[in-house]
């Protein structure tokens, strides 16, 4: 995968979505019914972890982790056509794999 | 029970829902005239628990646990063709049997 | 009463509701013109209590206490035929007697 | 007045409302223009004041006193036929004489 | 001013309402398109202020002191056919002269 | 700029706001279509500041200063004729010159 | 670029939007499909901080340096015919390049 050129800040990370046809190979079907439907996505870079009374809370996401994320709270952008997403950390449910 | 690669992060656990029949056959029945109805699951993973002040607060539920979940704030799953559950500890309401 | 086989997690208690005609018989009539009616019901079991900095909390109502609850907040789960609440401790209002 | 056989959990009281045609007498006349109409009440039992990091806050309302309570958070019983009121301690705006 | 027989409780101020025409002439002029309308009353009587952590926090304001007083959050009282306001001190905007 | 007699109190500020004609000479120019418009104002009084756990947190906003003021939150009041607006030190979202 | 007269407060950032060819030429294409879409600015002034009990917390992003930044939250101000935005460090989400 190439690098992005992307820094998220605080404990914000960005991933790159998968697409739907790859999901339904790996086993995992999300269904069209969910009122909340993740997405898998790929995890691209992290941030710093955002700082609480002067203290930096790590980020424990590490790149190219495969993740489920929530739908809420994510921004999308796309970089040289493909589709990205800034998030914040608690918003990764689980981490696939 | 299979396993399930998803491991969930934090405070989150994964539970395997448990089909209405089976519910049936336990003695508890969930009313359909209720606004928030529960639902009966199996925990099939936990997270590490959520840091509070840079401490693990470790998730007090066990994998195999039958519990009652809340309908709300969980998300939807389904691996291999089964319903599943990502929500956070604080949504499962108690632990039956 | 016969035992039931749920455990309420953190500071949440299980309750079995009082039926209208027992209500009215110990002397409580809560109005049906009230915005938020408050029900009548027994303890039937506690949770551990919740956890605050790594403290447990533990909560106060014994099994078997007569209480007041309120409408919001808890869910209903019916168990062989009868209806049962569960809610956290802070929306149990008064103890009755 | 008579005892009433029940006893408020936390920071909640218990109040007996006073009759509006008792009210006027008092001398408080509360308009029927007012957004949030309070109403004068008299506490008829205090529960023991909720905990606060595992420290007890007493409530500081005492039976008898006559008070004036805000509308709103309060869950209306009837005892005996006679109307009562439970609500937080922080839901009482003011002693009246 | 007539002394009144309300104390308020916590954090809470009793305030006369100072009338329309009387403020006119103090020279302060409360615009009618204004989306949150300020008015000024009188101070006349203070609460022992809340409890924080155990301490108390005193109120700031004294008695006669005249002040503007937001709109919201306040309740009106209405004795001996004048118009007063009980409110908490920080919905006191003000001190005016 | 004559004095007012309002002293606001823990941390909101006095502001004049400044006449549209005004704001465009300075080069400041704020567009119709904005969701939010702030306003050009000039400092007039500060309060002393907010008390937290005991210590007061003083303003660092001074009498004279020119501000951009968010529109929400501010109450507006007219003295003498003239626009002024009591606000949290929060909302001053800058410093203009 | 210029220089502006406009100091931000707190942990607030001032930021000139880049115009949407420019974006496009960068790489970072934004879909207009997006719930939430992000906006490319540089950074031309940043806030001393907040305060935390009395300690500042200091703005980490810099001068000249490339973000994105969330639609919500921000404030729009014209200067000399070009769109400039006032927003919370929080509210941007990454830097680029």
């Amino acid at each position: 995968m190439a690098e992005v050129n992307i820094r998220p800040l605080g404990d914000r990370v960005l991933v790159k979505l998968v697409e739907e046809q790859e999901t339904k190979k790996g086993g995992i079907i999300i269904p069209d019914t969910a009122k909340e439907k993740p997405q898998e996505a790929t995890v691209v870079a992290v941030g710093p972890g955002r700082l609480e009374e002067g203290k930096r809370i790590p980020i424990e996401l590490k790149k190219d982790q495969r993740v489920l994320i929530s739908k809420y709270g994510g921004t999308e952008v796309k970089i040289d056509g493909e589709a990205y997403q800034i998030l914040r950390e608690d918003d990764v449910l689980a981490v696939v794999g």
